[in-house]
């Protein structure tokens, strides 16, 4: 059994490792840490685990294979510094502070895109776990990046779920405010943009995800990467709040001068994730609940005014945060990689 | 023209009375008090009122010829307590400070529900505004308590709006928590059992409203009152969360030993809202929305069991807070009870 | 495995019969039935199970070990009437056809609440599913029933979300008057009432379910029994439509005289549930998400007013129907009573 | 006052019509046209009306100074040709049967885009009301027009509510289906963009709206005109279904390589709007809710990455369709453009 503590376990990305965990065959959870919290039962907290869980909150672990960190924007790398890890204790992190910037001491982050880099993550002991945008958007624009068919600019627009905003209340996630509402923010700003850019050009340097692929090529390409010589182009991103607690809804299109014809562009898409057990091409338009609560992401895709139209939905808290972690964990110690998330989905 | 100030202007029910007062052809708004927002334009706040009103937040008022107490509750006493006004002011307070101990100093305040105590809010200088839940509970059995008719128990269950609790962020106003959610709170036990136990033995003395009323009994019964001698049943109440923002739906029964026919029950409550322009009796079942964004009441009255069963809807802010608060001011200064109070519902 | 075969394929509770046993370790579908879409990929019609299933709907059966009916009311006795099914295959209707009048042909049918009758429908051939209503308010007056303690008449409200109306489109579930609307239906005349009073008097002529039970008198007094000489109290029910997708929330009261104290009264719960992997006592109280997508009950008792008062909350769809379904299943083919149904909740 | 016929009067739009023209001070409620419904209450199907009016469904007009048509797309040219309108009766098309043919027979329809075709509709018999996603989209692109700035082509997603499909249920409105989903429909291939295009070229010829404008060269422009000069740019527009009833959000972006600063393209958009009551340019960002239930419209306006950006708001029903109908009347009518139409917003 792979000994897991979970770090920062009050918050939404932690209740849902735990409901993940808590039903995986190989998994044991050794702690789950809040500093604020311990003493108390988890399942108080995240008050549906009634019934499932006796585990009660601590504010230390002991000496678990692998530790989840689900901490807010920046307090990962604090997290490493004031704690020593043992050095065989594997990390992934939730947060964003190793996705651009890999290196913490003797610690080399892997960007846990799973589709894109399944075999770095196999044998990586630090995962930088994708942000749900991110995930969202790159899995739309992988198989164009890798097969040097991203040349023109990327115009986005995506739509999140309040649990995308986390558990702390404040005016854009009161309810009043948001039932039936919706906003933009961040416009052609959002965080996510420096990991979609930097990952689009890893895919383009790694190419079809078919091709025998030298590992260290594609470390340097993913992480600390020779990107230079790739001429990206500007991802135009528009992030929207909806009016509903768990998915996101990616809309996008680019220039699409292929060559190819469109049935070839679609089959291209559906051989790119033919390695991938959890992201499916769909014939037909896509809405978002089929996705929600699973870890699957589907795609649709389209061509109009000279543009390939890319429709793609993930769950943001599965397969955009602690399914792709869990995702993750299964790669890097052997596991099949769907082991555990095979989930049923909630559909309405 | 009524000069109108407003205390406590950043919240949900100063927002509405905004709504409504600018619209009000008998109004001109002289102050909207924040002690918090002062300087700030009120449709910064209020985003709505984007280019309807040039109005700022202020902390001090003028000459009003009616204020507005838009406070928590617990805050309208210190608030008179604080400021000297002149006694020609009249008050409405949207808080619950006057509703169950109606006297401060020279002020005494009528239970402002315009169905009940009409003729009363015509000659008074300070109204306490009912509570939500009260209104559209106290809708339902006025006329049975004024007939006499209310002589056992009552069995209630109303879920609310989300605007009910408030604009202050908390765990069960958090849309992530509230969507798609439904939860019971305080059951019975809710602060508003006074005022519609206190109402109820009120109605019970003054007797159906078509009836000539002593004006100095039904101040005596209203506030102060001689309920002793009725013996009123218990409420049992059972109040709902729901993941909606505006209405209150009542559903609530009693027995019913009538000796008159269920016609003439159902014409005894339409006869006895006859004389309100606001309440209505539905001969088919209704459904939230028909209300949501009016100042009406709608209700509807069926048979089962031995029990006269009838629900009642309003809107929390309007008819269950501000909407009335105008009906009361109309009231006061001699005006049509509906004036500025025919809004367009929002259907859907 | 189990061979199963189901009718009805296209509705909601197909769909999430699909959803679970597409993942159940002991389950192979044979086929999935029905007369409109046969030839239909599954997947198409239950988009979510994209990249799950290769299942085609189908308009005959081979040789199912156990059949799952999903189909409208009234429909489950003409198809057994139309279908000449071998002897051994069990049936699982999840209508309401067999629930009150459990005997067709040769086919005896165990109400299959499996709180109440475990042991039954472990040995039997044919259950009829219990209605979701009625499992949701059963489930809370199910320990009261059995102790004797239920003398006086019940009080219940249960709010109900969209999918319990099924998939046909209709004036109630469009969604431009369903979402932030609340209305009260078949108030005091809903067809499970029947079901709820004829399980009642089951559960208090078997009495604890710790004591040693006679299954003949049980058969007895779930399906054709002797009721009779059992006095048992009114049930007053309002049903409510919701405006969510998913669960049922029951709050009911009744008269409490008991001479155990409250905590006994709650421990008795908790006793009466300890064989049941599904259903927990909540010393907080609940709220419906924190069952939605799982197969689990959650109860919540309090005191008030000389009344005991029970929260009880269910997804519908699954402990309300298909999830039950299985459960059911799981008990009359030997297998753990939980396999495949420890469900990941969705939560929020 | 002036004596309306509402013809298709179950509908959505007629609904809102019913709500705005009940309160309008000039209007008299002549006829309620519906041909399935003749005989019925009209607050029998527009439950939300009970109290406020006794009109009754009927099957024929009697003198209608003004007739609105609120018949499903295609139906309107079939009703003209189906009865002898007398021609001094105006007519309000809100289908889209003449918003891009816009002659039959002797009677010539304005586009009734009231912000750029104000003079002319002040003085035309006919109007063809503007689609919901048109209002908002051309309303954020009107100004560009104008100035001769939209030179580049036009990104543009738009989320709309659920009362813009109409009131038929089908599988996108079913409320299992529609709530907490998002999905893209008829991606840059939607019917509205006809006029779209239409509208900005007419908008180009035109120019900014306080100069002098020859009047005959906007008819020209408008309907039948000589667009062929003018060298539209490409709308790319993807529609999105949202999961809430009232509303539309549009956000678009087009390259901006203006030679005037942010600052005065901002002011520029404030000038163009000036002489319009119901369109403001807000200086933060906006939300859906600020303008939902009122005929207004909100933009603001942004730059990043050489775009200019633009997000767009209105009421679907309202500024979308029957309010700005209504403002059409009142200015076919002579009457202030925003009578009848100081809507208060529901804001939550």
């Amino acid at each position: 059994m792979i000994k897991v503590s979970i770090v920062g376990g009050t918050g939404y990305t932690a209740g849902e490792l735990l409901r993940i965990l808590l039903r995986h065959p190989n998994v044991h959870i050794e702690s789950v840490i809040s500093s604020t919290s311990a003493g108390t039962p988890v399942a108080e907290m995240h008050r549906d685990l009634m019934g499932e869980t006796d585990l009660v909150f601590t504010d230390r672990f002991h000496q678990p294979d692998v530790i989840f960190l689900c901490l807010g924007h920046g307090l990962s790398r604090s997290f490493l510094q004031e704690n020593d890890l043992p050095a065989t204790c594997r990390v992934i992190d939730l947060g964003n502070d190793f996705r651009n910037e890999p290196v913490f001491g003797d610690r080399e982050f892997v960007f846990g895109l799973c589709e894109l880099n399944r075999e770095q993550i196999r044998s990586c002991h630090n995962v930088a776990n994708p942000g749900c945008f991110a995930t969202s958007i790159l899995l739309g624009l992988l198989p164009l990046a890798a097969h040097s068919l991203l040349r023109d600019e990327v115009h986005v627009h995506a739509i999140t779920g309040s649990t995308g905003a986390g558990k702390r209340p404040g005016e854009t996630t009161h309810f009043s405010y948001r039932d039936g509402n919706i906003s933009v923010y961040k416009a052609f700003t959002h965080q996510h943009l420096e990991e979609i850019r930097r990952t689009l050009a890893s895919a383009a340097s790694i190419g079809p995800a078919t091709k025998k692929v030298n590992p260290e090529n594609v470390l340097n390409a993913g992480n600390s990467g020779n990107q230079a010589s790739i001429d990206l182009p500007v991802i135009n991103f528009v992030p929207m709040r909806g009016d509903f607690t768990r998915g996101i809804f990616a809309s996008l299109y680019t220039r699409w001068n292929g060559t190819m014809s469109e049935t070839e562009a679609i089959q291209l898409f559906k051989s790119y994730y033919e390695p991938s057990p959890f992201v499916f091409v769909s014939d037909q338009p896509i809405s978002l609940k089929e996705v929600v609560n699973t870890n699957k992401a589907l795609l649709h895709v389209g061509f109009h005014n000279g543009y390939i139209h890319i429709t793609s939905i993930i769950d943001n808290l599965l397969k955009g945060a602690s399914g792709q972690a869990v995702q993750n964990m299964n790669l890097m110690f052997g596991l099949d990689e769907a082991t555990g998330l095979q989930l049923k989905g909630s559909a309405f």
